[in-house]
């Protein structure tokens, strides 16, 4: 089933969209929002489901063509957006470029942070920044959302949890990220608004591609609209998604409709740190991993963060070519505060 | 204006309570929850306020005696749950327990984190957790709740956005801390539902005690029924709730009904790090100051954190005595798994 909402107030209005991303129907009448839908998930999900049929085989009524550009952010807001960092060859990449090990304990025990969900961008809209020396990245990404979770879970019952998955572009101001980490609390202003893919899916849609609660398809990430990273999401993920679940329902319940995301997608590629995709490579999913490889090699990094105009685009494709979520496609603007 | 929410569904069901907190009457025609009066404030302030006027002058139909059980949070779960730390000397207090100064930028740029708000605690829920080495803690705070405030907002704008204000039991599992904190993306599992007062209200409420963007009252604490803080939440407060917000708002916009904390109220009160209310001081607004005092005086902490069947109730009162907000009472108890 794929999901999306149609920019109308503050959540959106719910719609089914076509296997091929080309058609699309109303699903207010069962639920006015994905957030509603989700909340009721039982009830709703039958419903939908029988009207997905529909679409893809063109018997339903009231269907239109798709406009990606009327999308908002499946979840337009959220109760939860906490996101993992679950390819730790990104995280002792980081390390590495300050020349730090990572401990241990961190092949283990997941990196999470709790994120801000008031204020998502659509996929389409563009990531408006009021100065780019805050070092404007992205990051690509695989998120789920969950069903309730109850406290202390279990990777089995986290793993019937998930609903739904989304790809995401956790943007990151990386000038901002040393001073704030520095602070002890962790991120808040180097992580603004992220953007999630047009539709949000459920896992049958992946078929074989859904495996031990991975993705196991590239991620593909179009820089200025030229290859940069093709990282299978379905390798190097030390954990999990339902590992990912678990750990952020250690202390607490989630709620439905819970966000989680997987952490920046990347791939060691059996060198050293991978390698860009005009080296043979599989590349990169943000440009921060670029700069820590610049580093390691020559002592400083050399490709800028994003500048005004510089756009990123974000998909994943069956092993059909065909395209699976839609695209997140987002331009750099600059920002005036009123 | 004195707004809560009976627990119902997901959201609660929105009430008017009158200012001596006794009764109580249906807002569902004019707003079914809190969150959908704060999507559309200005349509929804004026009825509120007009019903809210009946209710106090007694001649509202419908009205019913206010049964504090049966509430919910103000806002059960919510989009956006930010926690300041404007008490710069229970930061300093933090840190001089272990040996470290506090970096000079505190006293300027406010600590913050983000926590979750998918599943807000009700203000006479129990605290369940599994295992009471975690460090359980209570830490009483101020919050506010905010209309939309844009990106990169003045103080000014901040100031003006702030629609409400509640009390909050910020509750901390202190033995997950350090080694999540070492980590370095934050809080996360240290960080349980928070739990707020029955009763969120306007800030024309508190009179003058609502000045310069501080509560000039003190936050009254009782652990295991005797008085364990009375800490002003207006003195020596750092940064006030318009610097928070306008902190939280740098690189993104908040959604109506942000929540933004103040951090746990701490009063310096003129000796080095505050003293108990037995000994003459205002005391403390959670265990773990009480121990980096024993810390530093002694070596070594003595107090232990919250053990199961302990309980704290965090309340406010105006000039004249009158409970403004209801309490937040609170016992630990075990928490078991399905």
């Amino acid at each position: 089933m794929k999901l999306a909402s149609l920019k109308q107030g503050r959540d959106g209005a719910l719609i089914l969209v076509s296997r091929d991303l080309k058609r699309a129907v109303s699903a207010g009448d069962i639920a006015a929002t994905l957030q509603a839908a989700l909340d009721d998930w039982a009830r709703s999900q039958p419903k939908l489901q029988a009207r997905y049929e529909q679409i893809n085989a063109g018997t339903v009524e009231g269907a239109f063509d798709l406009e990606m550009d009327k999308l908002a952010s499946p979840l337009p807001r959220a109760y939860q957006w906490a996101d993992g960092s679950a390819y730790v060859n990104h995280v002792e990449l980081v390390r590495k470029a300050r020349g730090a090990e990572i401990p241990e304990s961190f092949w283990h025990d997941p990196l999470m942070y709790q994120g801000g969900s008031d204020s998502f961008l659509g996929p389409r809209e563009p990531i408006k920044m009021a100065d780019t020396a805050w070092g404007i990245d992205f990051e690509g990404e695989v998120a789920v959302v969950t069903d309730d979770v109850p406290m202390g879970c279990s990777t089995e019952q986290a793993a019937d949890s998930i609903r739904l998955l989304m790809l995401v572009n956790d943007i990151s101001l990386r000038g901002l990220i040393p001073a704030e980490l520095a602070k002890g609390f962790g991120f808040f202003q180097s992580k603004p608004s992220s953007a999630f893919s047009p539709v949000a899916i459920t896992p049958d849609e992946l078929g074989d591609s859904w495996q031990d609660g991975r993705v196991k398809l590239p991620l593909l990430m179009d820089y200025n609209n030229k290859p940069f990273g093709k990282a299978n999401a379905g390798v190097d993920m030390t954990f999990n998604f339902p590992q990912l679940i678990a750990h952020a329902a250690k202390s607490r319940p989630l709620g439905a409709g819970a966000i989680i995301g997987s952490g920046t997608v990347s791939n060691k590629q059996n060198t050293e740190w991978g390698s860009a995709i005009a080296d043979g490579g599989v590349g990169y999913s943000c440009i921060a991993e670029v700069r820590m490889i610049e580093t390691i090699n020559s002592g400083k990094p050399e490709t800028p963060f994003m500048g005004y105009g510089d756009t990123i685009r974000i998909r994943m494709e069956d092993s059909e070519g065909n395209n699976i979520f839609g695209d997140i496609d987002q331009v750099v603007e600059p920002y005036e505060a009123d």
